[in-house]
């Protein structure tokens, strides 16, 4: 009898169920599915192209590119190639390989505002080095952040700040994203110690609706950090490689001193980078700044052909593309069921969110649904599309969009 | 003329150029070969078991072990098959795959205080964790930590303060390594609001003779913890996996209650880990702690390999032999050549340090020559012996060494 129970369990609850005892809460941080839906999978064994494998064996169309790393979709071929062929000569060493210096030298060309770039492995290395900079440029101390922006996770920055200090976030004073008065407001408390002005490409905050950012709000921001002689530093690691072949904001010709990239620039191999102007070459140089594994050579490798890629197969157009079409059906479904919902934010970082829906209650049922249906989503983050996305997986994505709104109509009515 | 001149400079020459263009001060960190002597390559283009080859293909036997990230030598074939084949399944995806479980007990399983285990990317980020993990389960602010100690480069830690804040700091205390009375006297300092304290397996910092832990200081340590219910942190990023299969701490029977792991852990791929007992799962379960490729598999399944493989092939024992040889080797020649020296620290950690040499230039000209006769050493950090290191390569190293001293010798007279 228990037997037969155990064997009807899925492989993903048995794995949850070892998983609580060796780790804490069975998984941490943002790939924590124990807060989604229980819908939704845990664990994932394989991912081709545009499509993922959960651990059950069931394939999703992959709207969240692992959270926004797969650009190019999951093991592309030339990526695949240029990181095996680095591989099988060295990886990490008593110092990097050459591709280093390619790879400098490849975002110095490609990202106008950067004359120079350092490689470390997350994210959050790449924002609290990008500040660290700021400051040793100045050598002044406040940093302005947007309101409910995340900028990684270590006690500066994370957004849940159990295990932190106040003195941690002693030098970070709030604006709101989009509202250059706020901004103002906030350099008058901080007098002449500005340090940096942080931002996102756009104001993409996990359980809001996304905003394009208001390009007379960047030209402001780049106005007063010049003002002020404090560094711009721009938070690309989210967006980096989606909106655009270069910085996140060189469609609206705004450059920032500083940039933070991760996520999407190896395809999934794991690299940040900081890249910066030569106004803080000197403050950049002044840093102890390392990790074990920030030289290593098969992410630099997977990064510059990814890039090289990334161009080749005009990625963004590619993801544009994919992202037209899945909003346009996402609206027309949610039209023909008399669904309220909003899409904000560039169509290739879909955010979709239901009317009168606080407590996220449709959205966890939509989500939920279309998971079943074999396309997953989030209830609360934007999503990621990636240049594997064809028109036929955008129309298989969204037979199982369809079950989702059908599912809210239901629930909750038209 | 000038194109000969060219020709003639060396390949790392000519990527040092390109890099200085492109690279704040031309390279960063810990792999910056810039304050080193000029014979050392700032370049490595190829690994094979203990050996290692620069990019103008000088091979070397590597006493560095890539600053200690290759523990069973570069390109294990069991580790390096082990990650092919995740490799070829997924890496990066929406969630783990199932290989975290996995590491996660064999973890529990092999390192004696660990009842759970958590996994990121950089050592800084698992010392971070710790402290936070300890901030969180005790609700407490001070940390100590050693003077002089090395716990990773994040703006608390890092030890060139530029571009950090006093206030990132604000909380640290300092004791001094293997003196108890300091310990208590730090104590006395912050009253009721310990949260930890931060110690390293033995005093390996960068510049000093090595020195091994005192038992009864570290018994001493863990009996302050116990009595004001802080957590005591053992920093095994550098040592872990090098002194014992399992906690550095476990042969002398102390147990920590968190612990941070990273380096050697998968034999250069990149991951780190915290390690903690049922005490501190709450607060480490309190946590917002999370980077893009903090679940990535690749990682996960090499570190499964190289734990297993460390065990079978015994790989402590074999570092003690090589590092015992090499110990010995060092010993004989110095006396021979009438140099004075100490070697510090445990034999597969080999710190080698000349008399009178404040200022490092015997250990320069040494390291200097040393490398250029095809063994890689390190002026003033510790060396790392992996388990690759057969009679044969120690002896190749010392046929290097003897040069190094020869030329101590004729500088500064025995």
């Amino acid at each position: 009898m228990t037997e037969s129970i155990e064997q009807a369990q899925s492989t993903d609850a048995a794995l949850r169920s070892r998983a609580k005892a060796v780790i804490p809460g069975g998984m941490y941080g943002h790939q924590n599915a124990r807060h989604l839906p229980a819908e939704f999978p845990q664990f994932f064994v394989r991912g081709e192209g545009s499509r993922i494998w959960d651990a059950d064996g069931n394939e999703y169309v992959d709207l969240m590119c692992s959270y926004g790393p797969i650009v190019l979709g999951h093991r592309h071929p030339r990526v695949e190639a240029a990181a095996a062929a680095q591989l099988a000569r060295a990886d990490c060493q008593n110092g990097p390989a050459p591709c280093i210096v390619e790879l400098a030298e490849l975002l110095v060309e490609r990202v106008e505002h950067a004359d120079w770039a350092l490689f470390a492995k997350n994210g959050t290395d790449a924002t609290t080095t990008c500040v660290m900079a700021a400051r040793a440029g100045t050598g002044r101390n406040k940093v302005l952040v947007a309101e409910g922006a995340y900028h990684g996770a270590a006690p500066w920055c994370t957004p849940r700040p159990n295990g932190t200090t106040p003195e941690d976030r002693a030098h970070l004073v709030h604006y709101t994203y989009n509202d250059l008065p706020s901004v103002e407001a906030a350099i008058d408390a901080v007098g002449d110690d500005l340090a940096a002005i942080v931002v996102s490409p756009f104001k993409h905050d996990a359980g809001s609706d996304q905003e394009l950012v208001d390009v007379e709000f960047a030209r402001g921001l780049r106005r007063i950090c010049d003002e002020q002689d404090a560094a711009l530093i721009l938070d690309d690691v989210r967006c980096g490689w989606r909106l655009a072949h270069g910085g996140s904001w060189e469609p609206i010709g705004v450059d920032p001193d500083l940039s933070a990239w991760s996520k999407a620039m190896a395809n999934g191999y794991p690299i940040s980078a900081v890249l910066g102007n030569d106004r803080f070459r000197t403050g950049a140089n002044r840093l102890f700044v390392t990790g074990s594994f920030w030289f290593a050579a098969v992410a630099m490798a997977a990064a510059i052909e990814t890039i090289r890629t990334h161009r080749d197969e005009e990625a963004v157009d590619r993801m544009e593309r994919a992202g037209r079409l899945l909003r346009q059906g996402l609206d027309s479904q949610a039209a023909s069921h008399g669904v309220g919902i909003r899409q904000t934010g560039p169509v290739q970082m879909p955010e979709l969110s239901f009317e009168d829906d606080a407590g996220f209650d449709k959205a966890r049922l939509f989500s939920a649904t279309t998971v079943r249906h074999g396309a997953y989503v989030h209830p609360w983050h934007n999503w990621f599309l990636s240049a594997a996305h064809s028109e036929r997986d955008i129309d298989r994505a969204l037979q199982a969009t369809e079950a989702g709104f059908a599912a809210v109509r239901k629930t909750f009515g038209d």
